[in-house]
């Protein structure tokens, strides 16, 4: 059963949000994906978070511009929110940053970096394997996995030299 | 009857917000003022903007922050509704600007300045006088008001110098 | 008749402007289309704010960088204005949001999203439904086309999952 | 036994930080309270972001300006950290916001709104709920407490008008 | 008679201009002082910009938020126009700034500082004496009291120490 | 005999630059153009700004980044400095705006908008205007033709419609 | 012999600098404190820095607003030059801080946080250390006291406990 | 043996801080570049920053985004650490920027600007050689080479025109 529900607002942000999704099926834990406009179906919008306890543990929900859909959801689901900030043409995200960040007291929601969606995946996992061991090994064998890549290109650029290394990169 | 709700998401925002009321009773227009949250009561919230329409025909709202009362408020309800940012502390109204003017396409905010209450009571004088030839003719003897004073202002200041006027703001 | 007019300071807003005629093309408004430069010439841009009022309804006046049109058309006509910052390169519109979000007490400007000339269209359609049943219905038909929109595209997804429908977006 | 750890950087920043400890409090969750600087004790805080693991849930780390202490944390630690930007007289807390939130993938913060402590103790809460129904209660009773707050607002002001209530506030 | 006009859109800006005018006194250039808002008077303001070229050699406009005065005065006269942002507490002169300086090709307005109508004197002084040698040579002597002004804090804290000068500042 | 010098800190500003001496050539003004960096020949820097008295009646100093030339130009020369903030990659061109506007009292730079050489090479000839009826009426007769630029665009916009002069525009 | 110079562009800026004085001084490292302005006294500006070099071996320049002392003075000296933005009232400093870091390619200037002036103390002592390893001594003893400073924060916090650290620090 | 440490967080800064070895080439001066993430080899990096001064004699550090690398690394060695801020896709690198220089007293990091690489080597050197008169004597030189640059833009400019001069360099 799904454990952790992405939901963004538009699915011109699919394509960043996917890497929410990449990220859970890496460390093996079932999710949803859905488009859901907090500004166009208001109502679908509301049931949805409404039911959110009842189906998942974690909502992972990305939006753009004036990004209400995070913030409204933590306004009406008890389980945590974790809200990713879309990319904007007009003003770089900041838009929607501030749009998700600066949620009032009393209705938190767990902000990523701007495109973070990735980064929102882990969150999610790193909430759940709060009361999950298995979870937190396969979080800690990703850590080591992310660090050995830095370090295979450390010791690579200290043997080639950087010249060589940023030739090989091109 | 009322013609205008004005809707806040706090208490604190109602300094700033009461000039929009006070603008309205100027111009003859009725009025409610209220305070809803849209993150603290979103059930509430939904069922003020549902019926938005039956009661009003311009909602005014103002919010602060992750600013999502007013483009929550145009996602629900059919009438026009003008935004009010709210200032902030931590980063001067910017973010609740952000929050209300960059709406999706579909799902407009008519958005004055931060802290422009006064401003949103005088736009939806102006929307109402579209089809209110009275209201429109209080709306320009309004203007002319306005003009007057600077006039006076402008006569003075041509007549006594700039230092003696300075002097007499003090 | 014509119920709206649009104008813009440069021909070089036109493709964003187009935006807020064809919105009210698709809601069955009457609108005009013009170019006027407020800096360009000041003269025939007073003639026209001065006028507006015998012609039309709602101004939409689109601007970028120092964008003083559609604040100085507020200064002039008692109808309700609307202003759409348009996007620069330099500033990424920020420049032209405050210009025509910050006006002073006394002059609202009923401002967008930066290049959001579509809902400057809804919006000017939302006001002139105030007073008009029909246009009214119309409005809550887009609504409701936008939602379907939407619940189209959450089927979709929901169905074939994220990775089928990113594949069927590219 | 303390199931979240409180850090910040500097003593400067605990009148801020006290209000995730009370919300603890308030929602029935030991914690520990303490200030390592990430930047004058680099080693301290390494053995501590080593430790939590082993004797929190999740920790809560506050910073202002270049504030790397959530960040590092996140880094060492496998357990969820949550990110409180301390304003600055400086900058406004935009550069502790961003460096807060903007992590590289792999290594997310869950960021809260600059000075939002108070949120950080309901996210805490909340991610603690994930595996809690009882704090799920509790948490759910605290939104309850908020909402009956503003509810309160809301029918003193339709009753008494929103100058008596203004007048009230002074 | 007058060489150059100094506007100003509200008799809040006064305290901030009368630097303008008091540096024409210091560098003995006439000049006229007077408040006449572009939104609030947009006619009488036609007329002020209209006759502005047979009144004067240069006008001094200063403006804060949506700041339309000096760009529409540029728009009207073909005499140079500077223009001084002033500080607002929302967006701290930023809004003011974009509104003055970002004018488009064809309408240039002499932009300086926020708050900064003392320079704007001086330019309009440095911009008569392009054809006035006698006005350059008091320039000239302005600029050598300046430098014997910081000069003399130079020996004296070279003299005293910068703690003993420190202490005499208090 | 040159009455504008134009100079500019790298040729990388020169195609941005060019306009500033394509205007003044337009309107019949004499001019200079030079490259110099204040940064790295602030000895040749120097002697240029110290004699420009000499030789110009006016200067127009483009830089980007940390833009230096144009306030120290200012800082060392009587004549009036026009200052051009050349568009950045990384800040936009705010560094450079910033960089210039931001003058200290004494030392003013009449600042144009970032990459308006254009408006640097009207503003100067307005400067000129001053004493030069001859060429206030050439800078008359160019606001004219802008004006006509403009018109024949109303004209053809009205005359066929927005959609077939957009179509025109591709 | 004096090591380090210290100037800035105004005694307005002494209170901020004279932090890094009182570094140099606990670091035992010999300077000099003095005022000029690069924009009021170009000419004494010039020499000071083309003597900088016989006299020091770092300098230490604040500045702000349009700040132009430290590059300029990075670009005639080849001795390292820390530069310190001065916190503004218009731009929180934003416009002093790229006035200094965004220099171009060839002229750096090695730039610490807005009013750093501390740290820029402590950067000339860690600049001199490279050759000197008793200062050396002195900079790991100055880190050790940080340490120890904060640590008794620590332990005393996580003895008596967060409530009544508070209460002692009012 | 190597006098400077050049790191990075990822090797998609290398282009960017290749240019910081080239220049260090290009003044004789010895280096090592790495790669090493902060943020994914936490224990990596202690280690190296550790172990820096006794391998080099200053550090060039570059880093994007919530930019810890710099002041981290600046924490635990006595050594110059010079911070390289590296452009950002969402935040144009003021993330990266604020992240790096906005360090708390007693941590200097010496910023440079964004993507400043080059710069960064030379300050380097600058630091080198304030005990290394060979190496100041190669700065100047390379100083030199630089004016000497300029200078035949300058006189090539002058000599063919702008026109000529812009045509050559496309």
């Amino acid at each position: 059963m799904a454990r952790v529900g992405i939901v963004m607002g538009s699915d011109s942000d699919l394509a960043i949000m996917a890497k929410a999704a990449e990220m859970l099926d890496k460390l093996g834990i079932a999710y949803d994906v859905t488009v859901i406009s907090a500004h166009r179906m208001p109502d679908v919008f509301f049931e949805y978070a409404k039911k959110a306890e009842e189906k998942y543990d974690v909502l992972i929900a990305g939006a753009g511009g004036a990004a209400h859909l995070p913030g409204m959801a933590a306004a009406i689901t008890p389980i945590p929110v974790i809200g990713v900030p879309i990319h904007t043409k007009a003003l770089d995200g900041v838009d929607s940053l501030y749009s998700i960040v600066q949620m009032p007291s009393g209705i938190p929601v767990a902000t990523v970096a701007i495109n973070g969606a990735a980064n929102a995946g882990i969150l999610a996992a790193k909430i759940l394997s709060v009361a999950d061991p298995v979870l937190r090994q396969r979080i800690k064998e990703y850590s080591e996995e992310l660090k050995d890549g830095v370090l295979a290109k450390k010791e690579k650029i200290e043997a080639v030299g950087y010249e060589a290394y940023l030739k090989d990169m091109k």
